[in-house]
């Protein structure tokens, strides 16, 4: 079947302000290294305030991995929720400036645009606040059919199962997915967002979702379970394909009779995690509406996320396209 | 006489907008690789809009030099406006979040806070297209007697030279710290302001310049010459202290009796120049108020520089502190 759209996805519209600290002041801050957290808006003004000098750069999980199959030539398109501000703006700007279609309508007299504060220890690893904003007023009326039919695969992302409306607008384009015959991707995000939709989110997945991305805490949290091999045995049960990163011990892809094991690709110096998985998502996703086998997916997901590791900011700062070639994982 | 900082700065207060351009680019859009030209904000949304996807920084030529000085242990104050608006927000956050005294007034109800769009090529060559917004509103008012008659450096941009109530501001500045027995230092920022504003500015520096920074380009086009050699003969005749940068060719700095060359410290790999100057300044100026022999003043203005250029965004990434102790220049 034709589509005029590689990936869309949904996801929460946040830009990310990303400032390096030390652990002490995670310590200080009370925040558990490496998670997202929900907080208000005192809290991200609060913290904010205590918060280095920073860079700010478009984010959002799903959105970075849209940026991420439009740099790898994909035709991609993106779905959140914007303020009508400055913030606001700047985040249309930067996702349409990849090639991604971007339509959804800025929130007019409502909460700014998202934040996520991000704070990144020297050991490269990200910590992260987020501020929803304008994310919950995404609604179901937001979901175009036009996005959701026209695309090969629809990618959701976990991050929104947090905001009520936003489920509905999950629920909504998994169902025009579904009728149009469309493959659902759905990213887990975060242990902690498994640990507060675990029923809701495994009952997703067995109705609703295709292809699995997740790492490793994430997809045993799911199934509470210590064993990294147990939980690839329930999802291998639950889903067509599984796309699991367990960081610098590379990932693992399952399908239907088969299990593919990969190492994560070099990295000389990691500089910020943030956007690995997102990057991971990308690289992969591309590469299965590309047509391309499971282990070349893999590939591209290493590729991508080890791209994204070596800087500050979730999105690729170099084209993955000529990285891909250069490395014969896709012609040129 | 005791001071209560080290440098306080006028200058633009400017958000950078940093997004990777090829050189084509620069040709399509008629921009002379590696200058900064003021445009208005109908130019700089059109131009925006098609820029790259970009990363946001607080950025400002002698802001940048503050954020360096404060990074440096030394105590700092900027002066500069910004808008009341969310990237006046984010810009009053990161000066202060270094430490660094800001207390001028944001501007409310006028244009809004100034960008900076910056395009950089693969060579780290960057391309400065500047709307200046609320910076056109600074004026004499905003000078605060104290923090420019308690600082032992009070720095000027001549980028403050291209709005007309900014070189009031100026004037005010520098009948203060004179009147003080402050030591003036002045940036000559850029070729092309140097050939707007070049007698003003050679004025400027006979009458009240103590100590002036500038870079190859920027002190030819001063004495309109070719040879470096000449302007340097020019300069040491107007001036107590002069450091000429040369980029990869290290600097120089000239004083009553005498002249220090030194090299440029070693750069893995150039990514982003923006900042480079402004980090020597960082270093030089720091060393000076701290009482360093001269040479150390320029090895700590090296140090600085080469670590800008290592990264995206136009401060210091990195404790220019600890590199400077590990390196022997300051004592621990």
């Amino acid at each position: 079947m034709n589509a005029l759209l590689d990936v869309t996805a949904i996801g929460n519209a946040i830009v990310d302000v990303i400032a390096p600290a030390n652990e002490s002041f995670l310590g200080d801050e009370g925040l558990a290294k490496g998670a997202m957290i929900l907080i208000d808006e005192a809290r991200a003004t609060d913290l904010y305030g205590r918060m280095a000098a920073s860079l700010e750069a478009s984010g959002g999980s799903a959105a970075n991995t849209i940026a991420g199959v439009a740099n790898l030539g994909g035709r991609a398109a993106f779905i959140g929720k914007v303020a009508k501000d400055e913030l606001g703006e700047i985040y249309a700007h930067d996702i349409r400036a990849v090639g991604a279609r971007f339509d959804t309508e800025p929130l007019i007299g409502g909460p700014a645009t998202a934040r996520c504060l991000i704070n990144v220890t020297s050991d490269g690893q990200r910590t992260m606040c987020t501020y929803l904003g304008a994310c919950v007023e995404l609604t179901a009326a937001d979901v175009s059919p036009e996005l959701i039919e026209g695309a090969q695969i629809v990618f959701l992302e976990g991050y929104l199962f947090d905001p009520i409306e936003a489920r509905l607008a999950f629920a909504k384009a998994a169902g025009l997915a579904r009728a149009s015959g469309r493959k659902i991707a759905l990213s887990l995000s975060d242990s902690f967002v498994v640990e507060r939709h675990r029923a809701a989110l495994l009952g997703f997945i067995e109705g609703q979702v295709d292809i699995l991305l997740a790492n490793e805490s994430e997809i045993t949290a799911l199934f509470e379970t210590a064993s990294f091999d147990e939980a690839l045995r329930e999802i291998r049960k639950r889903v067509e394909i599984a796309a699991l990163t367990r960081g610098a011990q590379g990932s693992v892809v399952l399908a239907a009779g088969s299990e593919h094991t990969l190492a994560a690709d070099p990295i000389d110096r990691i500089v910020d995690t943030t956007g690995a998985g997102d990057q991971y998502a990308a690289g992969f996703l591309f590469g299965l509406a590309a047509g391309h086998p499971l282990e070349v997916c893999g590939g591209l997901g290493s590729l991508a996320a080890a791209e994204v590791i070596g800087h500050y900011g979730p999105r690729p700062a170099t084209s993955l396209r000529a990285l891909a070639t250069s490395r014969g994982l896709i012609a040129a």
